[in-house]
């Protein structure tokens, strides 16, 4: 009989996948419940607490959308810091920028070499390429160092739903150390959940951003194993606000950029910023 | 203990969803299995043969973008068929707009009693407007009448997966009626699958339709209960084609047709035609 596994986000609704062969990664970190687990639906699948994190099926709407775009949009991203992101996924979208260097703080390093062994065909070789930095920490000690202040062009905050120990990373103390830490027309982009069953989630950190940075907004993107529709992608500027780029230059720069992809283009691009009409309401 | 519906269109994968109170329909009509519920996390239900055909929270994603999309890039729609569509939210949006006449080819009437019934809130006085005519019967013999020829401006095609009795819905013998029923200017839109559970549907119905009509092609909507991400809908043209209308242009039409939408906006419109580049792939 297959394993199922069953997802445990949401209160009286959920996925199941049946599981294809044994569990590659069952185990408990300091921090938390890793599984990492092959399915024929979904393909290979890491669950952290039994909450999807990554599926090597659909990773590329998630890790694309948070990387190309805000790097197209500001046009010369030279250092970026990457907060979790322990799958390697955003950080190997990141390298394919020629001359970018890349930060990661992530505070589980369990699942950096979890990530490392299973999910070497989505980091494909991030983790070894000279111009990566791993840092095994808590991104908000890395944050307070004055090393970090004014340093980076783009922050992508890759975190979990704001449960447990995560929920520091939607706090408004965050987004201040975040600012500090972005250069002049520096760039910071936020998972910000599916706003079908998390809708307050976009609607608060919104106030919160508008509160800290002189512009704020959100975009979209769709990744089926993040049920529920929609991923509200939230963004903070220090410099002009997203979204303004018209629709031609995004064109010739993606074009320039010679970008290999799975599902970021010129034309998703422009279109992330169109909202539903249920979206723009809570997002405005 | 809660009653717990679980969905079976996919082999080992699958949504369930918690059931609040007891069953308000949970019978077998002569074509089908009709179960309607309500939920906490999805709103009132309909589900045929085991799979959701729609709920109340996000239906506008699904009605909206087959009625109000076509309706503004043909801009001068007057007659209107809907095959199937027994929930009632498709006619409803057609009725939106002034002067439109609506046929309804529904074969099964036990959905529209039901409907009628317990999505009296979404199909809202559908079935009472002197616009709307129902038929109930099956849509080939409807479509291949001598009244039917030439004489639709629109057929909106809400069919089901093409499992079973559907599957004449997806024969090119389907596209060859619906064609003679089109106006000379007139457009037809279909339901057709979530890309990333269904990749073939999309690509075959492409083909298809390419070998009937001049002009054929594929936009995108996200309806969460349809779990999976995108939602490919797919369109056929005698004339023009669609998502050639300028964005300014676009703008002008919504703008003066006043709707009232939980989705569809004129921004939304531009952007249903941008393909991520997987389905970019999977629809050329």
């Amino acid at each position: 009989m297959a394993t199922i596994f069953s997802e445990t986000l949401y209160t009286g609704y959920g996925q199941h996948v049946d599981v294809k062969g044994d569990m590659l990664v069952d185990k408990r970190s300091e921090y938390q419940h890793i599984q990492i687990f092959n399915t024929r639906a979904l393909g290979r699948v890491m669950a952290l607490d039994g909450v999807v994190q990554i599926s090597d099926r659909d990773e590329s709407a998630y890790s694309e959308m948070l990387t190309h775009l805000p790097m197209i949009e500001h046009g010369g991203v030279a250092r970026v810091m990457i907060v979790g992101g322990g799958d390697g996924a955003i950080a190997e979208e990141c390298l394919k920028h020629p001359n970018v260097e890349v930060d990661m703080c992530e505070i589980d390093g369990e699942v950096v070499a979890a990530c490392r062994q299973h999910f070497a065909h989505v980091n494909n070789g991030a983790f070894d390429n000279p111009r990566f930095h791993l840092h095994i920490r808590d991104a908000f000690e890395f944050l307070k160092e004055d090393a970090a202040a004014g340093r980076y062009d783009l922050i992508i905050a890759d975190r979990p739903d704001p449960i447990g120990p995560a929920e520091v990373l939607f706090a408004t103390e965050f987004y201040e150390l975040l600012k500090r830490a972005l250069s002049d027309r520096g760039i910071a982009v936020f998972q910000n959940g599916c706003p079908f069953f998390q809708p307050e989630e976009l609607s608060e950190t919104l106030t919160q951003l508008r509160g800290v940075f002189p512009h704020a907004g959100t975009y979209l993107t769709v990744t089926p194993t993040y049920i529920g529709g929609f991923m509200a992608l939230t963004w903070a500027s220090r410099g002009t606000a997203l979204g303004s780029l018209p629709a031609a230059d995004v064109a010739r720069r993606v074009e320039a950029a010679g970008l290999a992809t799975d599902y970021y283009n010129a034309a998703i691009h422009t279109a992330a910023f169109a909202l539903p009409e249920w979206i723009r309401r809570l997002a405005s």
